[in-house]
């Protein structure tokens, strides 16, 4: 039997590599782990977490305007970017320390370095040029911001990488993109007080999701003031004279912003690997394939979480770690699942969504019935605030089963998770039914939607 | 046959009555409704409605306080508690003219009148003398604050009743009680910044909650600066020299307070009904008794909502107002369905709750597991407050059945709902546990408890 330096080396120190290194080395494995740029990845560093800090900071520009329909009058606000800015460095900080701390506790190596693939079972410590041998392998390198080189002008945009640690906070922006990236940043900054312009290819923003939540969130980003640029794309960016830079769009639009930036998706940062070496192949996106049991197509080598391009979600990373542990550490086969997996845009308003579409709906099923409302959230009767919560239930007509939950509003993230749980237990729309109110809060709209809005028959509305 | 004014007549103008009043109508019958006071009920009067309002209200001062931790600098605030009244009576007159409005299209012939019984099928109505006759007669007068006359000074303190409508905002207050509603008003009046105190002859607030859910709130209320007397009593209560109240206690505490607030318990609307006339029968709390399709004693004669003391919330009694409905003019007799009904307490933090606590599973439950989990919410990582979420799953080992689950912290109320719809499904611990989790969001937690924090056999902790 050969011997080799570890049971298991982790490339990339995010939410699957770290927990499939923390766990595996819990179980007394020996394991090592590498990260080239902070442990936590992705999601800790300048992803969900952050992402999230900045959506309450900027949820505070709402609050102080809706306090005076209540009664209060408040004085003069401003706001602190580099505050902001120290405040979520010291809360990253901390967690990940955490996330060290769980791996060194658990016994793991913990190298700051860049790893590359050299052989089937090798990895080179570039940093030291080190050589390591491991019997299993798990790619977990995540990916990161797609780039636009061939646009004009391109160096002189910033993507979300950058966009947490601006040095000033921009007086104005322009965010390129249609998915919840471009998104979640059009309503944070906006709510900072930027002057933000969104532009996007498509018709509306957020093409895989139900088109009521597309609709009625687009509507809501434009009454409180984010100007949104449909079917139209960046052609030049150029420095603007006195600052700032100078946008051209196919359609014709001249922009001057302070900033523009891109989120055009992203890629899997598989670059440079050494994945040939080790004979992982790679889709045309440079994706690492993987089988349902995350396996390469190299013995001995596991890929988990966005290198894979599966879902791109950290509960997904850490489900796929999770299902690597079981199988190859507990001798329980277990693929991951990624059927109905619920998930929010943490836009303003928010979005909470699980299951299928009514578009989806009505292409794969014959008869559908749709549970629709849209109603002014109570907070909103004494704000004045315009805004819409939007709800609707997709039904099997023939099962009965609840297909699919949108919900657009307060909230929306903390609903779509126990919405999530019921689909994936299957519960019926007679479920919701049997179910009591809870009075008054939004949710109670779910359960309380007795009569479909319309049914579809064979994709059609009858 | 007999011929009557009515088909149905309805005495109370709340939830219940006004639901069946107008689904009867709408139905072709001919109905008449009465209400003394206003229409809406104690709900949208002096209940859930100005209740949410004011929590609202109230939140904001906290909201004041996190945004510095977010980078806001906030200017002086103010609070001006006569124009929080002028809003909240805006918005419950236009719900009071939604529910009169709904009435009047069915069909209904609506009366401003106190309405009594005078014998089996007759009404009075009481502004005019008239006497109408109904074929079916439903009473939904529901409830009001418990007085408290053998209290010395009683005269001097209020209830929910009046408190919404204070000529001037209290600069403190005791309020007597640990039930819901005096945790609500609690916390309502400290956010508006008056100086409050709760008195309880309990041990802890909110008896019927669960402990973990009890003891979490408690801590947070005395944590923000909300004084709680337990395990006492007012003994008396005096006009104090220079204003205000001079109360004391069982336990010898001398208070001087604004303002008293009795908050201990409702009872039902039912004295000087005519009840006996009707031969309509009573509990030995004035409650009126019903059977399962909520039937009083008198032939023809129902009884719904909060005056018939089974559970009195919103939800039900608009729930017991439509099986009546299907029951007597549907042809499909249905019985209210009071089992697993979720609830939630507006205290901030909010407290939502559906099915069995751990005392009530480790009664009845010979196997029982308990996950549970107390963390920081992340909004309060940067607003540096003290508060902790709560959540906890209680299930029933033996069927895998999650039977209760409880949480304590933002959005509770909305949690609970759809826990509700899930714990109504009789979904598995393994549901939750197949569940893919939202990231970040609180729910997540609830998807993510894998292991019991500890176990039950046979009422025993093991």
């Amino acid at each position: 039997m050969t011997s080799y330096d570890y049971d298991l080396f982790v490339i990339g120190g995010g939410s699957g590599g770290v927990r499939s290194g923390r766990v595996a080395a819990s179980l007394g494995k020996k394991v090592a782990i590498a990260e080239e740029f902070r442990y936590g990845g992705t999601c800790v560093i300048r992803g969900c977490v952050p992402k999230k800090l900045y959506v309450y900071a900027s949820a505070f520009s709402t609050d102080f305007k809706d306090a005076e329909g209540f009664g209060w009058t408040v004085g003069e606000t401003s706001f602190d970017w580099h505050k902001l800015v120290a405040a979520k460095d010291a809360e990253i900080t901390r967690l990940e320390g955490l996330y060290q701390k769980g791996l060194a506790n658990a016994g793991a190596d913990i190298f700051h370095t860049r790893a590359e693939l050299v052989g089937p079972n090798s990895v080179k410590l570039v940093s030291t040029g080190r050589i390591v041998t491991a019997e299993r392998i798990v790619i977990a390198v995540g990916g990161r911001p797609a780039p636009h080189t061939a646009l004009p002008g391109h160096e002189l945009t910033m993507t979300s990488n950058e966009v947490f640690d601006l040095p000033e906070l921009p007086k104005s922006i322009l965010i390129a993109g249609g998915g919840y990236i471009a998104v979640e940043f059009a309503n944070i900054l906006h709510g900072l007080g930027v002057e933000t312009t969104l532009i996007y290819r498509g018709g509306q923003i957020l093409s895989r999701f139900d088109k009521d939540m597309r609709e009625g969130l687009q509507t809501a980003m434009t009454e409180k003031g984010i100007r949104i640029l449909c079917e139209d794309i960046i052609e030049t960016i150029s420095d603007a004279e006195g600052g700032g830079r100078l946008v051209t769009t196919l359609k014709g639009e001249i922009l001057t912003v302070d900033q523009v930036m891109l989120a055009l998706g992203r890629v899997p940062n598989t670059e440079g690997l050494g994945l040939e070496a080790a004979g992982v192949k790679t889709d045309q996106q440079g994706a690492i394939i993987v089988d349902a049991f995350s396996r390469t197509s190299a013995p001995g080598v596991y890929a988990l979480g966005d290198v894979t391009n599966r879902v791109q979600l950290t509960p997904v990373a850490i489900h796929e770690a999770m299902c690597f542990i079981e199988t190859e550490y507990k001798g329980n086969p277990t693929s991951p699942d990624h059927d109905l997996i619920a998930t929010a845009v943490f836009s303003q308003p928010e979005l909470g969504t699980v299951g299928l579409t009514e578009d989806e709906a009505a292409r794969t099923l014959a008869e559908v019935e749709i549970y629709r409302t849209a109603f002014r959230p109570m907070r909103a009767t004494l704000s004045g605030r315009s805004e819409k919560t939007i709800m609707k239930l997709v039904v099997d007509a023939q099962t009965r089963k609840v297909v699919g939950a949108h919900i657009l509003g307060p909230s929306a993230g903390e609903m779509a998770q126990l919405l999530g749980v019921s689909l994936k237990a299957g519960v019926t729309k007679d479920d919701f039914d049997r179910t009591m109110a809870v009075h008054p809060t939004a949710a109670e709209e779910l359960v309380t939607m007795y009569a479909p809005s319309y049914r579809l028959r064979n994709g059609e509305r009858v």
